[in-house]
C-alpha cells in the first residue's frame, strides 16, 4: 500500500550544513544509503553554496550523484540563487528547494535581498530549470512563515502573498518553514488553510522545528488541514538549535512513530530508520543524536500502520 | 478573564516520587509557593502511602498543610487506597486522586488487586469521604489507559468498561494517564471522545507522558476533543522515565507555552512559571531538569493569550 504521507528527511542538507564538523563523503554515501534503505523516498542532500561559505556541503555534486543511484526517491538541494541552481541542476538533482524569507530583516540579514527580489531570482531559476531540466522540480518554501527571531510577528497576510507570488512565478510547491521555532498548533492550522485555499495544490511541506518541543505537535496540526508532506531530520540534526540539549529540527524517527502509531503510513520500516542513526553517529563523532522513541524503543506489540491496515 | 484549561502540576507529587532523592520539606514549601505564585490553581502535592514504600512523601500532611495554607487553588493528593485517603483527608486535602488501573497485569503489579478490586477500594474511599469531608473531591485516574508495557495494547472497551464503573461508584471524575507513554493522537481523540460520550462532564484530566516525543502532540488531540484539564509537571520531572534523558511527564512549561501561544487562556504566567524551576533545583541539586522553551526563551515579541484576547 502506498504511503499516506511523505516524509522528507533533510538530515545530509540541513542537518549537517548545522554543525560544526564535516562528515567525510564516504560517511555521507553510507549514511544516504541506510535512509534509502529505511523506505524514505524523499531526501534532501546538499546545498549547492559557494564551498568557502559552507564546507560541509563542498561534495555536494558527489553526493547527489551517489544519491541518484539509489532507485525510486526523490533528491533534492537547497539553492540560494539561479548560480547554485545550475550546479544543481547541472549535477541532476530531481528537486530543487529555494528558501524565500517573508520576514524583510531575515531575508536581507541572508541573502541581502527583499522578499520580492527573491520571488525574481526564483523566476531566474525557473527559466534556468526549463532551459537545462525540464523535468527538474522546483520548490519554494517560505522560512521565518510563523515568525522571525529579528522582527518578531510576521504578518500572515505577508506570507500568504509572498506564497502567491511564487506559486505565479511558477514553482511547483510552496511550503511553510518555522525557520526559528515560533509556530503554534493555531498557526499552523490558519497558514496551510489559508495556503491551501490560495494556492491550492501547490500548497506544499510543513518544515517545523523543535525548538520550544512543539514539532511534533505542530506537525499534527498541520497534517489535520491536509498537509501530507513533512520535513524532518534523523536524530533532529540540525535547525539553528538554540540552546545545549535544544533540537532544532523535528525528529524524524518520533515523526515516523506519531505517523505509524496512528495508522497513517509513511513507507517507512522504524526498525531500520533508527539503525540509520548508527552511520550518522559514525560519521559525526561525538555529535549528539536526538530523539525520544529510538532511546526508548517501540512500545510492546506496536502495530505499524501497514499492519494495522492488512 | 478566567483560563480556558485548567493546569494541574503534579510535579511534587509524581515528579518528587519518582526521584531517588528526598527533597526536605522546607524545599518543597518554597517550589509549591512559586509554582502558586505563578498562577497555576490545582497542584498535586503529595501521596499518602506509607513512609518506608516512599521516604520521599513522609511529610505529606505537612506539605498539603502548607499548600491549603495559599489561596485559590485546588491542593490534590494522590491515595492508593482507604488508609492514605484517611490521612489525605484528615490533613484536609481538597480533592484525592487515585489510580485505577486498565492493564489487570499492571494493576496486579502494581497494587496486587485486579481493576475491578480497586472500584471497590475506591467505593470505600468515597463512602469515607462522605462520612469525613463531604466537600472534598475524588479523581479516579485511568492508568495504562493507552497501552501497557507489561501486556502491551489495552483494550479500548477495557477502559471505557472501567471509567463507566468508576463513573458509576460516584468518582466526581475519571481521567485518562498515558503512563507508559504509548499513547498516539488519533487514540487519544477515540478514546476522550468515547469518555465523554460515557460519563458526560465526569470525564476528566489527560495525563500524558513524552516518553516518546509525543506528550505535546496528544495535548493537543486532547484539546481538540474537549479536554480541558491537563496534568503536567514542571521540568518534566518524574513520571518514570525510560532512558537517561528521555523525560517522562508532560513539561508545564512547554505545554503552558504551546496553549498560550494557541491565544487559549491558561491563568499561568510564564515567566514566573520558569522561574519556579529555581526552588526546584535548589531543592533537588544535580537533578537533571527538562523543557525546551526555558532553555530557548520566549520568542521575541510574544504574546501571551490574555493579551492576544484582550
Amino acid at each position: 500500500m502506498s504511503p499516506e504521507v511523505l516524509i522528507s528527511e533533510v538530515g545530509p542538507r540541513d542537518g549537517l550544513q548545522s554543525v560544526a564538523a564535516t562528515m567525510p563523503t564516504e560517511h555521507k554515501k553510507r549514511w544516504i544509503a541506510a535512509l534509502h534503505a529505511a523506505g524514505l523516498r524523499e531526501i534532501e542532500v546538499a546545498s549547492f553554496v559557494p564551498a568557502k561559505l559552507l564546507p560541509q556541503m563542498a561534495d555536494a555534486a558527489e553526493v547527489v550523484a551517489h544519491a541518484l543511484s539509489l532507485p525510486g526517491w526523490t533528491v533534492m538541494a537547497l539553492v540560494p540563487n539561479r548560480k547554485g541552481a545550475e550546479a544543481a541542476l547541472k549535477a541532476g538533482a530531481h528537486k530543487l528547494t529555494l528558501p524565500v524569507s517573508a520576514s524583510a530583516a531575515h531575508s536581507q540579514a541572508n541573502v541581502r535581498k527583499s522578499p520580492l527580489e527573491m520571488v525574481d531570482e526564483v523566476r531566474a531559476v525557473l527559466a534556468l530549470r526549463d532551459e537545462l531540466a525540464p523535468r527538474a522540480k522546483v520548490e519554494a518554501g517560505i522560512s521565518t512563515a510563523f515568525g522571525c527571531t529579528l522582527q518578531g510577528v510576521v504578518p500572515e497576510d505577508d506570507v500568504l502573498r509572498l506564497a502567491v507570488a511564487l506559486a505565479e512565478a511558477g514553482v511547483d510547491d510552496v511550503g511553510l518553514s518555522d525557520t526559528t521555532g515560533m509556530a503554534n498548533p493555531a498557526q499552523v492550522r490558519r497558514l496551510f488553510r489559508r495556503l491551501a485555499a490560495e494556492i491550492g495544490d501547490k500548497a506544499g511541506a510543513a518544515h517545523m522545528h523543535n525548538t520550544r518541543g512543539l514539532g511534533l505537535a505542530n506537525c499534527l496540526a498541520a497534517y489535520d488541514v491536509g498537509v501530507r508532506t513533512f520535513d524532518s531530520s534523523l536524530a533532529g540534526l540540525g535547525g539553528c538549535p538554540y540552546a545545549p540539549g535544544a533540537s532544532g529540527n523535528v525528529v524524524t524517527e518520533d515523526l515516523v512513530f506519531m505517523f505509524e502509531a496512528m495508522g497513517v503510513r509513511t513507507g517507512v520500516d522504524l526498525g531500520k530508520l533508527i539503525a540509520a542513526r548508527g552511520p550518522l553517529a559514525a560519521g559525526l563523532p561525538g555529535e549528539p543524536l536526538h530523539g525520544m522513541t529510538p532511546e526508548s524503543g517501540l512500545p510492546k506489540n506496536f502495530t505499524p500502520a501497514e499492519a494495522a491496515h492488512a
